[in-house]
């Protein structure tokens, strides 16, 4: 990434696949080897590449512990198989080779140097007598010297001492798998209850826990749980003028009982959080937490350091705005203070807190109105303690501002997904995002929804809407997430043409009635399950677009990169209309024939279908069902054996 | 280059665009500029930056002294646009801004004590005097603060205290525009009399020089001049049974009579050497000499430098072989000997020895057989003294070590164009050269043929085949050669199926008659005449190939980097038959609408036609011509005006 300015990522358990360019003057025989180490290691572990073509040679190496690993390429010429090759050839056009013979034994007497004392040692000793003496016979020489075993032994014992090294050491971030795949529910604490008048409790949020859990999400994310501030607190839908009993946005953080390392007293206390998060971790939920590191006029870091903040001429600290919004419930923190390092180990001791209490995954706000130095100092020290924290990047900003917070060290980021509704826009976005250089470092996590932004879409396309974006976010995306309502498709913007909720969570107390008719959480708990089942759903390397007829299908599928798992998804992009058309399957890339026939199971209905050839039928109608999600099953035996216990796709479908 | 390992190639006058990305966090305005000096100058030159789209800028710097250059990029806030952008927003919302106003004079305050004394500082901090003025009347303020002058003059002191550099600096290697554009005629000097039975002297080669001059050509290349070896003397072709008076391979370098600084006597003395260059010079023709890092048995080397050279266990020293071919008169110098610093000395100082007598071009022999550590040091080492001395890289070898001794400081490289003889094959390879990141520091030079290539399409296309490479050479690439005996297509080749020379040059004088009927040399006169007229054939990276609708019809264009030059050229490729068909112009690409009308000048026959639209007729039969080389004409105001006097091209050629 960038030559090597910045690490790449993998979790545990992955193969780093290094390529490289090799070669040297002349015509020997070269050889090179991947060298990697943990970082801090001394020694490198040496694996040799192979050459693919055109002077590209390229080897894996495991990554299986959290942390940094470090890696490079060396390459040497292969004095003995060089003149092997040589000799083979002088063999072959019947050329007297004893002076090549006794070369090889002078070869192989300076390799013995490098050998270890033992039985392999003494067998090659006896092979250089054989070539050193002008006495052998040449068809014994030769043979003795052509050895395939003798290759292998001299190959494993290569001469080093004039080997080139790649100009750089490069790195690799190894995360654990959660950071690559996982299903997020985001949730207020506070609206657990029935009563919009005040905060639920923790232990009141708790008892939503089972819910969630049975939903199937891995991840439990909550906004900021702090004490929120009193000072310009927003009223409902934002605005200046509270009513007494109105709660404020968690994200005006801080008040006189305390800020980023305090609990809001309406959620209880640190004791009442540690319970929670220990009920989540009973139901197989991980909690992800909500840093955002600004404060409200009452923070008491706005006492304590007074440095922390720019003052404007008249002494007054200015707010957070980004004219014509205005934020008066928030003001920045001013990293170019004299005071900057003292501000830095501050909020770097806020993550640390909340590890402490057990938290691992950190939902990061608005990290691109932060300095960049900043995160990569901060993430990478977090790390070296704790090589298991993962932080997501909430930047909806430009994509190469985006890509460098994710260069400089966040795990996943948000992404524009939400603003990706038609198949144009689906295929261009996930082919940067998994085609292309960005996937080294970048994964998206694609969120259907958020406080913040409620797309047009969804506000226009009624449940079928909700069905359809979830099916994309959770089959194109390895992680993806929905924050609470999104199951019961609320959908009432503000205004129309606004992306923000009516009566927004952010400024309000919002019980719901999660139990009522027409919610998706079954479906979302199917198609977890189905996430849990299928590696193909587990990565986003895998993903393949593949042609339809209609504008409106959009197909695609996905394998893991290992094993021979693969998904295939037919989504109707029109939520409001019935859409019918052929969809193209990539038979010949899946090893089949153009003419072969494949059983296909869909996840959610547990049908069964058999498509042959490669255009099939495909029909989906929006009041039934707005997607497939096909577990296809490729049967290297079964090519083109009967299938008649299955229905056809096309006469399914048309019913 | 390999991210800054290796410098890109420019020529003096050139404009280096630099682009790159440059963003910071937050909402702040920001700035950028391209730092760029000689190598080894103190201080930086800074250009400043254009943002073009999406967080990428832009910003040319000159070239325009031989020699290398460094640049680098620098960003950073720009505190007082930020402000000012701010500032004008508050306003357009109708806001307070007298507490801005008061802020934009401590800004201003800070920026005065990086202005110089005079006029401009005295008028700046008249407005920050009006700023930071409390009694200052608001609207007098602001005008005062948006005023453009004071932006203009605020940007050219930025505060650059905080900037970000690039981490790296890149370097460019400008060499003169001969490396980038030139004729090339390769030429044996002992052929040039009457008599195959002696070699001619440099005196009688002079005799050629008007002749060679003629035809256009910038540069005469010969083959070495140095003594030849009389052990293992190659005879006719390549026998190893020469007759007394065969003159042997001036490649098998080195007698008693000298090695890589003498002349071989039957040539001539230095001083007639020293007569023939600047006779040459007077024909406006430059001298490249071939250095072949070899030596014969009988080079002085072999005795005075013994460790050069590498020995078998019998005490004889190993000759050049690529199994089964053997080079019996050619030893190979081994860098790999413990001596190997006086050996780097010694042929480093052959280089110099003649560019001290005026030769500052140089065709390397087969450089890929000796260490790439070598050139770049040797390159390198001879342009910090002699920055105007010009390396054809002689390696036809697998594309990644042709285009790793470009990086490793050649200036051109002889290339894979003898063997893309079909429309795809150069389409293709012509679009991995000019347009992809090879073209940065890899030039090709274009040989029709060499004394080892006799591609079999010149031997089976007759006249015409030869003609079609002319063309292609010389208009497809800025730098372009024939080795001697193309012009009066001499096609034999040693047997069917080889590429070399039946009587090859190599092994025999070569007499020639220049004069005979049928000779391409007036041709070639007129394509090297067009070369010089037209910017347009200047450069490689103005190429863009279009489509027709015959595959034996190749057609393309050739703009300059700079100015409005446009040559469009049609070949057919078939050298034995008539072929024709449809061209597209890109009439859109040229500013112009589907339905312009174009008028073109045929630089060879002079006539003139109109081409009207997008697709074209063309005919060409190779017994009257196998291409148009095209000037295009595109007046801007004649889009749509009359062309009566000019005859429809599809008429003109239907003839």
């Amino acid at each position: 990434v960038d030559a090597g300015r910045f690490p790449i990522k993998r979790v545990t358990g992955d193969a780093v696949v290094v390529s490289a360019d090799v070669h040297a003057d002349g015509h020997d025989v070269i050889a090179a080897s991947v060298l990697y180490r943990r970082a801090g290691d001394e020694t490198w572990n040496h694996v040799p590449m192979q050459a693919i073509e055109n002077d590209r040679w390229q080897a894996p190496f495991p990554v299986d512990t959290l942390g940094r690993y470090e890696y490079t390429v060396e390459g040497w010429v292969d004095r003995f198989a060089s003149w092997r090759l040589d000799l083979s050839k002088k063999v072959e056009a019947g050329r007297d080779v004893s002076p090549e013979l006794l070369e090889g034994g002078a070869i192989i007497a300076d390799a013995l140097t490098r050998f270890p004392e033992g039985p392999e040692a003494h067998r090659v000793h006896q092979v250089q007598r054989t070539l050193s003496d002008p006495a052998t016979e040449a068809g014994r020489g030769v043979a003795a010297a052509l050895d395939a075993e003798l290759a292998a032994v001299m190959a494993a014992h290569p001469d080093r001492s004039r080997a080139t090294r790649f100009g750089r050491v490069l790195e690799v971030l190894v995360e654990r798998e959660r950071a690559r795949f996982a299903a997020w529910y985001e949730m207020f604490p506070r609206s657990a209850g029935h009563d919009p008048s005040r905060s639920a409790t923790f232990d009141e949020a708790a008892r939503m826990l089972p819910y969630v859990s049975s939903m199937g999400f891995d991840v439990l994310y909550l906004p900021p749980v702090h004490p929120i501030g009193r000072s310009f607190r927003k009223g409902p839908n934002n605005s200046l003028t509270p009513a007494p009993g109105d709660p404020g946005s968690p994200w005006a953080i801080g008040s006189e009982e305390g800020g980023h390392t305090a609990i809001e007293p309406g959620l209880g206390t640190l004791e009442d959080f540690d319970r929670f998060v220990a009920a989540a971790t009973g139901h197989g939920l991980e909690i992800a937490l909500d840093i955002a590191f600004q404060a409200s006029p009452d923070h008491p870091y706005v006492r304590e350091h007074p440095a922390w903040f720019r003052r404007r001429p008249d002494g007054t600290i200015k707010y957070a705005e980004n004219p014509p919004k205005k934020y008066q419930d928030i003001y920045p923190l001013n990293f170019e203070s004299d005071d900057w390092q003292a501000l830095w180990r501050e909020l770097k001791g806020v993550f640390e807190f909340w590890i402490d209490r057990g938290v691992k995954i950190f939902r990061v706000d608005n990290p691109h109105t932060k300095p960049f130095g900043f995160w990569e100092w901060t993430l990478a020290e977090i790390r070296r303690q704790h090589p298991d924290t993962i932080f997501l990047s909430e930047a909806f900003t430009r994509p190469k501002v985006m890509r460098y917070l994710a260069k400089a060290g966040f795990s996943q980021s948000y992404s524009y997904f939400t603003w990706r509704n038609s198949k144009e826009e689906i295929v261009e976005y996930f082919t940067e995002l998994t085609r292309t250089k960005v996937r080294e470092y970048m994964r998206a996590n694609l969120f259907a929804n958020t406080p913040d932004i409620l797309h047009e879409y969804l506000q226009h396309g009624g449940r079928p809407a909700f069905q359809v974006r979830l099916v994309l976010a959770a089959t194109l995306g390895a992680s993806y997430g929905i924050y609470s309502g999104f199951e019961l498709a609320e959908n009432a913007p503000l205004r129309e043409g606004s992306e923000e909720y009516l009566d927004s969570e952010k400024y309000q107390i919002r019980p719901r009635d999660y139990q009522q008719a027409g919610s998706l959480a079954e479906m979302i708990g199917r198609i977890n399950a189905v996430r849990r089942d299928h590696p193909a759903l587990q990565h986003d390397w895998g993903l393949a677009f593949h042609r339809t007829d209609n504008p409106e299908l959009l197909a695609y599928s996905k394998r893991p990169l290992h094993g021979d798992d693969l998904i295939m998804v037919v989504v109707n992009l029109d939520p409001s209309n019935m859409q019918h058309g052929f969809v193209q399957l990539p038979l010949i890339d899946w090893g089949l024939t153009p003419n072969s026939t494949v059983e296909v199971l869909d996840l959610l209905s547990r049908e069964r279908y058999v498509w042959r050839g490669e255009w099939n039928y495909v029909r989906l109608d929006p009041q039934d069902r707005v997607a497939h999600i096909l577990h296809v099953r490729i049967d290297p035996d079964a090519r083109s054996a009967g299938t008649e216990d299955v229905k056809p796709m096309a006469a399914a479908l048309g019913r």
